[in-house]
């Protein structure tokens, strides 16, 4: 721990006052509003983890007539939380640390800044807003369910109307922001990220990834895939699904899993991290590697330093910071010839009827198989990138105001013709497959980022350990003990691109990602 | 609805300032504080709801490492709602209705009725008191998962002693009480009973079925029960569950299905009733009439006037006529030759190895077999009540210091060797086999006083309609609307022994209850 490498402070350590390791010492003023924060937060903990909870419940197991009751029930437990940091004591102790920061240590200085950002963002909403905005959200959730189940946007529509006027509105409210709407959007799931750092990572891709994707569509090379379609019943997706998490080091006793629509993971608290997948009879390498992905999101929350926890920093972490774990497990590892010759076994026992004449060699070509295709969530590793970008392009047009919410659905279906030449037949295959939308804009390019960092990342851990040979043996052990010192530690604590050239030592680019994708698919492909 | 039939009230109704029904006319004052009590319900209903789906996600998915946690949350949201309770605005409210309760509607005087009793039961128990009552409870549930995994009844006692201590406390802070402690304990869960009344109808019981069961235990007939520990995978035996709670009724868009240790039904909210049951691979017949035993509590929470959740009295049901109604589903009309007769095909379907050979009397014969044994919550009807018995007379000594605590696994085990011939060899067969004494004592009772309920009931509803007809031909909604007219629609209004007279025209006794068992099985074993 000791001091923090934010250059900001420095200055402030060379004044007086200041104890042997150059921080200045704590008046008793400071430690009296430090303790009145802790107060709060102790409340903060139980609204927090009844919220999730409660949340949880509605996608896996809350029945249809009571999602409405219990969507007010969580903007209600939401609400208190709100009202808890509008409350002035709350508010004087939080303003006085933020100011005497160069007192505290880094835990505590990092919840003071968190929460000066959060005030620059919140301190103009009244808690009348605020629920309304949970209660917006709640129900654009409800609706969407209902919407995808018939396959019918227009019953979705209005909820995402409501949804973008509160969006703007909230960027309305804030007191610090950009002149480009989105861009606060996106700023919060990516502090500092904007869009125009944003089209620049897309423009190299594009250049680069567009002649690619041609190359390999035109490529001799077939790849078997007759067999990832053959039924595999329930029970042994469950087993499998849990063999992969215990495989990759998620811990049972601090954990649960369960099912849902769309799959995604939570924390209820520091020792109650859920996991949830969705089970396709007839697709069952798409169970498998959502639950990898899933259980990346997990190993990250369950060894984030638990002082992020009683420091009340644990948000500190972007979507594009935890979106790079996740999708390190799913993909730079759990797509590897390392990690399919770990699971190979496993597979063909557990799934005997589809894998019974699939070679190892065959089922790593087909988890690496590159197919344009509709579904974001059963995107190829190489082709997902082009389903973010639709979405960017879309939802900025969105907040900009330079679409119409009706016509979401034919943009969607033009913009996949051109991008990946396919288009869908109806909106659950199309612009109602994601949930994203009903709780806002700009969380979408945290996943594509996700693939920048964990390729930088990722070169590095290369260096420093065999990974190959690691995963080969299911030595996960060291694999997370590197991510816990090197990618976790520090997570709640840097913004983006301060964390990653922290691990890396460079600025974040997509150049290690275009590498590794273009070494790892012309081997495949035989370019 | 109009006038209750509560005679106390019926003098008011004769004073002047009332209307043509004979009600009072209400004064602004009595609508003020009826408005806002309104507003305090409104947030408890939310606090309530999460507090539910908290405690079901306890019992269902948190993992071990969180229980605390959760337990701790829990008790925070139920303090919470005892804190509204004991705000004053809402006791200056509740007392002042109270007070004026001839202005009231039923519902509404009701409503009145259960506040100020309520106000005896905690008005001297301080917040902190509460809140550490339900860590206490939380706490002790914890601790008896982990007591009964192990089979080790010392890593339960310190937690049950705690039990014994709150319990004692909260019956000394009541201020209207009867000086028979346990008879308080009662009361919480069955309004108006005593242990005088349950001794002497414990005696009755005893009196008949003592030599009765001898007389079975004597008997030459032979009960064909190999098949009934036949293996069955827990896919068939949900599909099973699921059958049989859609055939009597259970309403899916409005609850959900789970499964869980210790099975058990829970309102989340009007919309949300959730039950839960626990398969046994090689005990299908148990898991069938638990989930049928939990349904019948669903049926009953889902069909309980819409009037009880607004005016918020849906808690004035006791546990005794809940449990009337499951027991009347599981054992009234599920363990009868009718509802035998509907159910067979669709249990040979889904059990076609258990049931290959199984006739529609061998099964029939199978469910009512009686067989003195140790698990309650496997207990045949017949035998069921000894179980009830043993439980209430150790509660009772417990109550009134009686025993030592650590001494419980071995009286427990010598009452099951007087009563029923059968001694446990591990306390989680023995004395750790129930849930109930982490929440405290006086509930067991409620068990025996369902049967003569529904026996009384049963009785009444046999002359007015064609009960096996209706169960045989699956016509399970003239079951239901004559539950709903008969039983259910004054249960939240009425205490039992007011209700049981309005259904029946007579007195509790469990006269018609042995005369059932007497009939049935009579019958069945020839004598």
């Amino acid at each position: 721990m000791g001091n923090g490498r934010d250059s900001g402070y420095s200055q402030s350590r060379k004044q007086n006052n200041t104890d042997q390791r150059g921080k200045k010492v704590m008046t008793p003023k400071t430690q009296e509003m430090l303790d009145r924060l802790k107060i709060f937060f102790d409340e903060e903990e139980h609204l927090n983890n009844a919220a999730h909870i409660v949340q949880f419940d509605m996608e896996t197991l809350c029945p249809p007539a009571a999602m409405e009751a219990a969507g007010d029930t969580a903007s209600y437990l939401t609400n208190k939380i709100f009202l808890i940091h509008r409350n002035p004591e709350f508010l004087e102790a939080a303003s006085w640390l933020y100011d005497h920061r160069d007192e505290l240590d880094e835990f505590d200085r990092t919840m003071a800044e968190q929460l000066h950002r959060e005030d620059a963002r919140i301190c103009r909403v009244t808690p009348e807003q605020d629920r309304e905005f949970s209660k917006t959200y709640n129900k654009a959730y409800a609706d969407w369910l209902k919407a995808k189940q018939k396959s019918d946007f227009a019953a979705f529509a209005p909820s995402l109307k409501a949804v973008r006027e509160v969006e703007l509105t909230r960027v309305d409210l804030m007191t610090e922001k950009s002149p480009v709407v989105y861009d606060n959007l996106l700023d919060l799931y990516e502090r500092g990220m904007t869009s125009a750092k944003l089209d620049e990572i897309f423009d190299k891709c594009r250049t680069r990834l567009v002649p690619l994707l041609r190359k390999i569509m035109s490529s001799e090379k077939v790849i078997r895939r007759d067999f990832v379609t053959r039924t595999v019943d329930e029970i042994a997706q469950e087993k499998m699904a849990r063999y992969l998490l215990e495989t990759i080091g998620f811990d049972f006793e601090r954990g649960a899993f369960s099912t849902t629509e769309h799959p995604f993971t939570d924390s209820m608290g520091p020792d109650d991290e859920r996991v949830t997948t969705h089970f396709f009879p007839n697709l069952f390498l798409s169970s498998m590697y959502s639950t990898i992905h899933e259980g990346g999101h997990a190993l990250f929350d369950q060894n984030q330093p638990r002082e992020d926890w009683t420091h009340h920093i644990y948000e500190g972490k972007t979507m594009g910071q935890h979106e790079s774990v996740s999708r390190f497990y799913e993909n730079v590892i759990g797509r590897s010839e390392a990690f399919i010759h770990l699971i190979y076994p496993k597979v063909k026992e557990l799934f005997p009827d589809a894998m019974f004449d699939v070679t190892e060699r065959e089922l790593y070509e087909a988890v690496n198989i590159v197919k344009p295709s509709l579904i974001r969530t059963e995107a190829d590793e190489f082709t997902y990138i082009f389903h973010i970008m639709i979405r960017y392009e879309i939802e900025k047009m969105i907040v900009a105001g330079e679409v119409e919410i009706d016509d979401l659905p034919k943009i969607w279906n033009d913009k996949y013709e051109e991008y990946l030449g396919v288009r869908p037949s109806d909106d659950a295959s199309g612009v109602l497959q994601d949930v994203h939308w009903t709780s806002g804009f700009g969380y979408f390019p945290t996943y594509a980022l996700g693939n920048m960092y964990n390729s930088m990342y990722a070169a590095r851990m290369r260096k420093e350990i065999d990974v190959d040979e690691a995963v080969a043996n299911g030595n996960f052990a060291l694999i997370n003990d590197w991510m816990a010192e090197n990618v976790w530690k520090k997570a709640d604590r840097l913004a983006p691109a301060d964390w990653i050239r922290d691990i890396t030592g460079r600025e974040l680019s997509p150049d290690d990602f275009l590498d590794y994708l273009e070494k790892k698919y012309s081997a495949l492909y035989g370019l």
